[in-house]
């Protein structure tokens, strides 16, 4: 397909699948902004990660996202399977911009690392393309999405406008407060943060037993620069995020090794 | 269950399942350095990246290794999963070291990301454990281990000794070379590459359109400190891989945007 070469071309993905209300109040609020192109799982997959679908077969088709000027696809991929069909199979040419989400739920501190929203943004970056990921601080289905209309369309203008730093996409996190009680936005560092996690015994009909894992977050950080502060303190947090994840500080401590090889 | 208090005790996992032959030349390499405990899951997780399973049900069940003193258990989940798994349900104690792999296939350079294998190490360094993920570049199911095998073990001796950097992993990386080929091991950072896919289309039985992904790696790095140079120089690569994203350089960049909320 190609869209119109004057206009922005934005890419919409998410984890939460095609249907959810986040993905619905991040293209309203983009709306007018470019061409819009949505791409997303056609269920819910949070949680995924950075995973990609290399050992199954991928499945996509058109969706009717019931907005003018919107072209929407749904695919039973994960969110990263998601940017790369958009990017190598849907689009004719690379997207301006990429937003993923609103995620129903933080993605601040560690989170990050397991999140299927904030993944599909690294994807773009590691694409050269310009992205945010959203996420609310609600999980509830019928969340309150007021703030966060704003906050993505002044991010998504601001990006239009700047690019995003080289080698980085950005990690935006929205507390769950109504616009005129939000302090602003802060660019912050990611927290450290620890989920000590669970797993509660079930047993199936036939006997079987099962797991579901259920865990508990605990910030671990007493820094006020990281995005759970901000978030605490009535701000907007903005991490920017690097796909290089080398730990270049510890290279020393390493090469002090003795890296002899045993026979 | 509760090993020997006196002697380290050692979490094994890998993404390409517990029948993988790499898994069985991990656990043979460190024969003797501790009680080892197998948690792995029970068929392919490659490219499962940090996914973990919130939205569906696991199982975990005992596996016959096969080798004395190897205690096992197979699970229906990730790579991460499995790991959480080890901690908060099967170990009685935290280990002192996790080893993930040995994987088949490079997870050098930006496959760190995608690499179910690596996310188990990022998993146990998030945990405080030392952990370590190793990746031989060979993708055949008959690949030679003996290099690999010399390389785990050395190393995991090491971090049993020193522990690793804090907030760090390591990402090992072993060229597909006999053991007298090899030069050394090295100290590197993540490479920079770019992956581009291609989606083959194919049709079902019944006529339904369904797509496999392949991709196409390019390095797009001139440095000869990267992992992707020691392994084209006859190096094993070793990179430390931190968990916090945060892009610190961007920061200062991001503070000079015009944030303001849009009315």
């Amino acid at each position: 397909m190609s869209p119109s070469a004057t206009r922005p071309l934005i890419l919409v993905t998410n984890d939460d699948g095609i249907t959810a209300p986040g993905i619905r109040n991040l293209v309203e609020s983009i709306s007018g902004l470019g061409d819009i192109v949505v791409v997303a799982p056609d269920s819910h997959q949070s949680g995924m990660g950075h995973a990609i679908t290399i050992s199954n077969i991928l499945r996509m088709s058109t969706h009717d996202f019931g907005m003018t000027g919107v072209k929407a696809f749904k695919t039973n991929g994960t969110p990263v399977d998601c940017v790369k069909l958009a990017i190598y199979k849907i689009l004719e040419r690379k997207p301006d911009v990429l937003v993923s989400g609103i995620n129903h739920g933080s993605n601040a501190s560690i989170n990050v690392i397991y999140s299927g929203t904030m993944s599909a943004a690294v994807e773009g970056a590691l694409e050269g393309i310009p992205s945010v990921g959203f996420s609310l601080c609600d999980f509830a289905e019928d969340a309150d999405f007021r703030t966060s209309r704003k906050i993505v369309r002044t991010i998504t203008k601001q990006v239009l406008e700047h690019g995003t730093p080289k080698g980085t996409c950005l990690n935006v996190n929205i507390p769950k407060l109504n616009p005129e009680d939000l302090l602003g936005l802060k660019i912050c560092r990611q927290g450290a943060g620890h989920w000590s996690d669970s797993f509660e015994e079930r047993q199936a009909p036939g006997g079987k037993t099962y797991y579901w894992m259920t865990g508990n977050y605990t910030d671990v950080d007493k820094g006020e620069d990281t995005d759970e502060w901000a978030l605490r303190n009535r701000y907007v947090s903005v991490v920017p995020v690097q796909y290089d994840m080398t730990a270049y500080h510890a290279m020393t401590e390493l090469n002090e090794w003795n890296l002899n090889i045993e026979d």
